[in-house]
């Protein structure tokens, strides 16, 4: 890559650090309200600083400012960022090491609540085009940047906030959040995000809790929930929901090669959860296969009765299950939500009740997308090494509204290393991949600006 | 009844009310061990007051002491009484509108923790005694008391209790607690208790919580005990465990003419849980077949994940379900747990531990065994009305002990009226059933001695 910008974001790595924690140490808790607005416009000051033009722009929760910047470029090319600036409530608090919101570097790690998700990312995309103004005077291609301050609770409005912005957000593509380097160091390059139907089921028997000895006579709501459960999915982990699986769109060849070539890294990770066999005994290729291609019906909680410690006779009133599905293209949230309602009722629980949590369709970008052969190719040159593709992340994100509004490829490459704890005590980032972070970022302007000019 | 004796209660009837209230004042709460042994010493200061000889004896927990007391008597028979004089925890203390250890009479009802389970039909059942002595002179046959002070607990080690002092409560006939009359005012005996094996699943599927987009390939141990569960029961309410009514006794005719003459207060019953329709669409005498000869499996509770506000994407480390059995005769809570075991493992899940936090044997003294038709000859002549028999109670107790290790039948009448609000807040007993248990209790004691001398 170019020596030139390359040895100025060398030189300026201190300042670019000190920038990060300065971003770092301001909170912006979405889910706590505490900090958000303040550091919407800290962020705003840092593209402003960057030669952007940038402003916050209300949303439907004034409490969570969307953020939209833009500078010019050479190239007829406009390149958009996706980033959020909240972070995660930083509990529990014992088990950091240093206080969550005083970015402290010990022996190439920093660790600080967001430092890695999403404000490491900020700061290393910034640095970048900074170096890139600064070494060229100008930047190879137009960039437009949105960031969100509700990502962390659910990206609530976010489909609404692009599509009354879709003009000004218009792009030729997309970096996303996320992406960085695997365990062996190699970087990743991830194109998209699983769909998520997130429902909360509930039974309602009585209208007290009552003496386990009218179980003779008295409907139990726990069983009716086991039942329902149970009509869900079987044994096999198939899922039952009429029509489920009929829109998951049959894997490219191109995605079973990327999934191939991916590391098999199941035993650690299964090791580290204390988990001896992987579902269905998967391992190789399978594992991974499932991981990123395949929808799931997962109960993330149920409660109900009494479930202390000891024994108490009771014969509950209520029984709650959270269910969260994850879907994959082109599976649809709002028709698994109905084929779920007409399950129920068809299998005899229309007692039932179904509440929406949250619901984001899936995205992915085609592995064989002109965009993603620039993205894979300037990392090969940042990192000196051959990249890894995954056809699609395993968690969720609200890509789908800037896929389908604004009509972009989307890809995810950052500064993520497997053990940077997002989310948990002791959030971190590794100084090195910080960089080549940032190197990337800048050869990635510069790929696109070649490419297109 | 006797004229005499109804009016040595009658006048001592406020006297005995005060003993009640001091009695009812004293905390006794086995699950706090707060005040428990202080009320211990206080019953057997009552029970030397009514002449008997009394002392505590030390169980196998020392904060739990038992007390086995005695009396002479003319004919050579021995009837032993049963109660407990533990009580049940008082909270939600704010639900009480007088103070649960401030017995406090309103309206002829008399409110405290503990006033109707156990300690006002020891106080009725003393002063029964007390009347009796003083005008015959003497008491027409022996009595013997056994009283616990861990039955709100479950009655641990009461079987070896009994057995230890098998010699010592030799009796002939046994008066339980429990017992007293219907809504509509007519005494109600009841012959039985039913068993219970408690138990609590879990299954443990990794070592920590994780993100739940690791659900293709990460076991959930929230769906494994979900279809454990329903292996167990199925929405006909059949038990699957493999000889589970295998040793079900079948209703005797006497049984079913019992259960038959029980008055049919299932819509009230229903209407007081808000359950609009009972299980299997029970009604009548059906409804209360069901609720005093059937065997259950009730989930007690279940727990797994995350059960808060909104939605959190989690993958469970564990689940766990309490189950509680309620078992008739002839079932073995022993057997039934074998039988789980067998049945869990049968099914393919191995992996879910039980827990057993609860074994009770179900007891049932035949309904025409003679001692029977005294209780119920007597309390037809002290109620002045027909009494009902009910073949066993629906709940569980610990007379399994004393019918198998002392070979005794065994019936409970007494104080109760169905509004007693029993382990609820405002525990209390009407004055009038009070004063009509004392007059029953006495004329038992008269009717036995008339009938084995």
């Amino acid at each position: 890559m170019n020596a030139e910008v390359q040895k100025y974001i060398d030189e300026h790595l201190e300042e670019t650090i000190d920038d990060l924690k300065r971003l770092t140490a301001q909170p912006s808790i979405s889910a706590q309200r505490l900090g958000v607005k303040e550091c919407a416009e800290m962020v705003v000051a840092e593209l402003r600083a960057a030669g952007f033009t940038a402003e916050t722009v209300p949303t439907a929760d004034p409490d969570y400012p969307g953020i939209i910047a833009e500078t010019d470029g050479d190239a007829d090319h406009t390149l958009l960022f996706y980033n959020h600036y909240d972070v995660q409530p930083a509990d529990p608090l014992d088990e950091w090491e240093t206080p969550p919101f005083e970015p402290t570097e010990r022996d190439g790690y920093i660790y600080g609540r967001g430092i890695s998700d999403d404000k490491g990312p900020i700061i290393a995309r910034l640095a970048a085009i900074k170096a890139l103004r600064a070494t060229r005077g100008s930047l190879p291609i137009k960039i437009k940047w949105l960031l969100e301050g509700a990502e962390e609770i659910g990206s609530l409005g976010f489909h609404d906030f692009v599509h009354a912005n879709a003009d000004r957000l218009k792009a030729d593509s997309c970096i996303w959040e996320g992406g960085g380097v695997n365990w062996d160091g190699r970087p990743l390059v991830m194109l998209g995000v699983k769909g998520l139907l997130y429902v909360e089921l509930e039974c309602v028997a009585a209208s007290t809790d009552s003496h386990s000895s009218y179980a003779p006579v008295v409907p139990n709501p726990a069983w009716r929930l086991v039942w329902a459960l149970n009509s869900l999915k079987d044994q096999s982990e198939h899922v039952a929901l009429r029509g489920f699986y009929d829109r998951v769109r049959p894997a490219l060849d191109l995605e079973v090669e990327a999934i191939q070539a991916l590391p098999d890294t199941s035993r650690e990770f299964l090791h580290n959860l204390g988990v001896e066999i992987a579902l269905g005994e998967a391992s190789g290729y399978e594992f991974r296969r499932r991981l990123v291609m395949e929808p799931t019906a997962n109960i993330a909680g149920f409660g109900s009765g009494y479930t202390g410690v000891g024994a108490k006779t009771i014969l509950p009133a209520s029984a709650t299950a959270k269910i969260d599905f994850r879907l994959v293209p082109d599976q649809n949230p709002d028709e698994v939500l109905e084929s779920l309602r007409k399950h129920l009722d068809e299998h005899g629980f229309s007692d039932i009740t179904v509440k929406v949590h949250s619901a984001e369709s899936p995205a992915r970008t085609s592995i064989d997308d002109p965009f993603v052969k620039l993205v894979v190719d300037s990392a090969r040159s940042a990192y000196g090494t051959e990249p890894y593709i995954m056809p699609s992340m395993t968690g969720t994100g609200p890509q789908h509204p800037v896929q389908e509004i604004l009509g972009v490829p989307v890809a995810s490459c950052g500064i993520d290393y497997p053990g940077n704890r997002i989310h948990a005590p002791n959030e971190n980032i590794r100084r090195d991949y910080f960089r080549l972070g940032i190197m990337h970022t800048a050869e990635l302007i510069e790929e696109i600006g070649r490419a297109t000019s």
